[in-house]
C-alpha cells in the first residue's frame, strides 16, 4: 500500500484534511500547464481535499485571487486539454517578495490568506526568481512557526536552473527551434546559387545559450544545418563574426546563422548597443534598441555590402505548444506529480529535480533537491568545453545532451482546424 | 477506359513518347511540393515517359539545369516525404522573361533546351509572375509553331491570383497564422490585468490582406481572438489607429493586433515610412525601413507612452510545413494532377483553377481556365464589403471563406524528434 493510499485511507476516516495551493510564475513554457496538471492529479490522488490555484502567482495570491481547480479540472477531458494549453493557465507574474526583514507585511499577508483558506501546502512552478519565492516563504514559515510547507517545481525554457539535469519547458522550446530552423534553412536555400541569402535567426536566452544551441539539432540527413551559432557564454567579436560570414559565403550561397539575443562583446556591450544608428530616442526620451539579429544584419550590410534577413523567434518559441515534445510534457507532468506528493508529505524548501542516468538509452530519475538556497537566483550556463574553439558552434556532447529532450510529438486536440485549449472563464 | 489509359495504351504500342518538364517559381509555400508530387504522379500515370524538373525555375532551365524526377520520386516513400517538404524542392526563381519582341534570344534559348531534351510539355507552378511566364511562352510557341505546350498550376500564400477561388498554399499559411495567433494571444494574456500588454503581429501580404485576415480565425470557444486587424486594401490612418488602441485598452489589459506588412496611408505611404526616426542610412548610403509592427509600436510609445511587443511572422508563415492544412495539401496535389493531364492532352496557355460550390459542406471543383492572359499579373484583393466599416476587422463572410481551407492536419514523418523532408543531393 503506497504512502498516498495510506494517507487517503486516513483522510477518509476523517482524521486528516489538507488543502493545497499551486501557482505559476515567470515566463510561460509550452508545458508549464503539464506540470499544473501533474500537481492537480497527484494532489487529488494523495488525498488533498481542495486544490486551489493562484491567479497570477504570488501577486494574485496577495489580492486573494484564487480558484478551486476542481471547477476546471474535474473532468478528465479538461485535464487533457490543459496539458496542451500554451501560456500559463493560471496566469503568471514576475513579482518578488523581497527580503523578509524589509517586507514583513507582505509575508504576513501571504500567510493570512493561506490561513484564511486553510491551505497547508504551497507549490510554485517556476524558474530562478520563483524558487527565490519558495525559499523565502519556506524560511519565513520555519522562522515564524507557520504550519505551511513550500515546494518548487522547475520550469523554464532557458534551462538555466542549476542542479536539475534540465528544466521542463526547455525540450519543447528546443523542438520548436530545431523544427523551425529546418524550415528556415530549407526556405533560405530556395534560390540555390542564383541568389546569395543570409538569414540571421535570433533566439531567446539573455545569459545562457541553451536554446540557441538547440539550433544545431536541425542538422540531419535532409538538412545541412545552421552555419554558425553565437552564444552569450563567450565574448562576441564583431570582426571575427564578419570574417566568419565572409568565409562561409566563399563556400556557399545560402547561409543561416543562429544568435542568442544576449550576445555581448568582451567589453560587456550587447551587440544591439554597438551601433549609434541603432539607438533611437522617442519624444518621451526613451532609448530603444533594435534586436540583435537586426543589428548584426546592419553590421553585415555595412561591412560586406550584403543584405540579410533577420528572423526573431520571439514569444513563438515559448508559446508554440503545438510543437511540444512528448517527452518534455511527460516529464513536466511527472515533476508536478512529485511536487504534489512532496507537499503532501510536508516537505518544505525543496525543489523537484531530474538526474540523468544515461543519454542512450535516455534515462532520467526524478529526485528531490533538499536545499533550494543553492538553486534560487543561480544561473546555469553552457559549460565552455561544449562550445567549439572558434566560438561559433557547439560540441557533439551538447547536441547529445539536448537531442533526447525533443523526442515524441503530442497529439493535439483539434476543432475546426485549430488546436484547442483550456481557459479560465 | 479513361483518356490517360487510352493514351498509355497507344504509348505502349510505340506510337507516342512524350516528355514533360515541371518547374517551381516565386516564393515557396508549405504545399508547393504537394503540387509537384501531384504533377509527377499523374504525369507518370498519363503516360509521359520522362518527367524532368527545372532546377530554380526558368532561370535554371536557361542554364540547362534539369533533373530527371525518377531519380528522386521513383519510390512511393519519397513522394510522401516530398509532400511534407517545405520550400521549393526544385528550387525557385523570380526571373521574368520580359517581352518576347525584346528578348527573342531568351525565348529561343528556352525552346532550344526543351528541344534538346525532347520535352513536349511545360508546367509551371507559381503565382502572378509565373503565370506571366506561362502566358508568354505559350504565346511565343503558337506564334512560332513550336510543338511545346504550357500549363500553369496556381501557388501562392498571398491568395492574390484571380479567377481561382483560392490558391494552394494559402490555406496552410492561414492555418499557421491562426494557430500561432492563438498561441500569441494566450501568451499575451499571461499577466492578466496585473500588466498591460500590447502585441502587434506583422503578417505577409504587401497588396492583398488575405493572410492578415486569417488572424480572425483564432477566435473560438477558448480564444478571445485578435482585437483589431489592419489590411492594405483600405487606407491606414495613424490617428484612428492610436484611438482604436486607446479605446481597446480602456476595456482590457491585454491586446493583440494583426497588421499586414503592406498597410499604407491615404497618401500612399507605407506605415514604416512615416517616422523620420525609422529611416536609417548606412555607410553605403542605403536607406532601410524598420518593419511595420516595429514602426506601429514606436508610434504607440510616442503617442500613448505604452510599450508594445512587435512580432513578425516572417518566412515562418510560408515555410511552416509542419502546420500544413490537410485540405490545402490535398488540393495542391489535385491541382498538380490536373495540370499534368492537361499537359498530356496538349492544352496550352491555361491554368488550373478551383471553383467553390459551397462553404458548408465545403465543395470545390477543379477546372481549367482557358485564358491565362486574364490571370497573369492581375492581383485579387479582399472585396471591400468583407472589411468592417471601421476598417479594423473583417466580416463573418471572409472568415467563412477561409475557415474550410485550414481543415485537417498532415501527419508528419518524424525521425529523432524532427519532421523529415526530401532534398536534392
Amino acid at each position: 500500500m503506497s504512502f498516498c493510499v495510506i494517507i487517503l485511507s486516513l483522510r477518509m476516516g476523517g482524521i486528516l484534511v489538507k488543502n493545497l495551493i499551486v501557482g505559476q510564475s515567470g515566463g510561460p513554457t509550452s508545458v508549464i500547464n503539464g506540470s499544473l496538471a501533474g500537481v492537480y492529479a497527484e494532489a487529488k490522488k494523495c488525498g488533498f481535499d481542495k486544490v486551489y490555484g493562484m491567479v497570477n502567482g504570488i501577486e494574485g495570491l496577495l489580492l486573494d485571487r484564487i480558484v478551486d481547480l476542481d471547477d476546471y479540472l474535474g473532468e478528465k477531458e479538461n485535464l487533457e486539454l490543459l496539458k496542451r494549453t500554451p501560456s500559463s493557465f493560471l496566469g503568471t507574474c514576475r513579482f518578488k517578495l523581497g527580503k523578509m526583514e524589509e517586507h514583513e507585511d507582505l509575508y504576513e499577508k501571504v500567510f493570512e490568506i493561506l490561513d484564511k483558506h486553510s491551505i497547508d501546502s504551497f507549490i510554485y512552478i517556476g524558474g530562478n526568481d520563483s524558487m527565490d519565492t519558495v525559499e523565502s516563504l519556506s524560511d519565513y514559515a520555519l522562522l515564524h512557526n507557520k504550519k505551511q510547507n513550500f515546494i518548487g517545481v522547475p520550469k523554464t525554457i532557458d534551462n538555466d536552473l542549476p542542479v536539475t539535469d534540465h528544466c521542463p519547458g526547455f525540450g519543447s522550446a528546443c523542438k520548436y527551434i530545431a523544427t523551425t530552423m529546418k524550415e528556415i534553412i530549407a526556405d533560405n536555400m530556395c534560390y540555390g546559387d542564383t541568389k546569395q541569402t543570409v538569414a540571421i535567426v535570433e533566439i531567446m536566452g539573455r545569459h545562457a545559450g541553451w536554446l540557441t544551441a538547440a539550433a544545431a539539432l536541425a542538422k540531419d540527413d535532409n538538412c545541412c544545418g545552421v552555419d554558425a551559432i553565437y552564444l552569450p557564454e563567450v565574448a562576441f567579436d564583431v570582426d571575427t563574426f564578419v570574417q566568419d560570414v565572409e568565409d562561409l559565403l566563399k563556400k556557399k550561397s545560402n547561409i543561416v546563422i543562429a544568435v542568442s539575443e544576449g550576445i555581448k562583446t568582451a567589453d560587456g556591450d550587447y551587440v544591439c548597443e554597438l551601433l549609434d544608428t541603432n539607438l533611437m530616442t522617442d519624444s518621451f526620451g526613451h532609448k530603444e534598441l533594435v534586436g540583435c539579429a537586426e543589428a548584426l544584419g546592419r553590421i553585415l550590410r555595412d561591412k560586406l555590402g550584403i543584405k540579410t534577413r533577420p528572423v526573431t523567434l520571439s514569444i513563438l518559441q515559448r508559446a508554440g505548444a503545438h510543437l511540444a515534445s512528448k517527452r518534455d510534457l511527460d516529464e513536466a507532468i511527472k515533476c508536478g506529480n512529485l511536487g504534489a506528493s512532496l507537499a503532501f508529505k510536508g516537505e518544505t524548501g525543496k525543489m523537484v529535480v531530474m538526474r540523468r542516468i544515461s543519454d542512450e538509452p535516455y534515462k532520467i530519475k526524478f529526485e528531490v533537491f533538499d536545499d533550494i538556497h543553492k538553486i534560487a537566483n543561480v544561473e546555469k550556463k553552457i559549460p565552455l568545453e561544449w562550445i567549439d574553439v572558434d566560438n561559433n558552434y557547439v560540441s557533439d556532447e551538447l547536441i547529445g545532451y539536448i537531442r533526447p529532450l525533443i523526442q515524441g510529438d503530442v497529439k493535439q486536440i483539434y476543432k475546426d482546424g485549430l488546436p484547442q485549449y483550456l481557459v479560465m472563464k
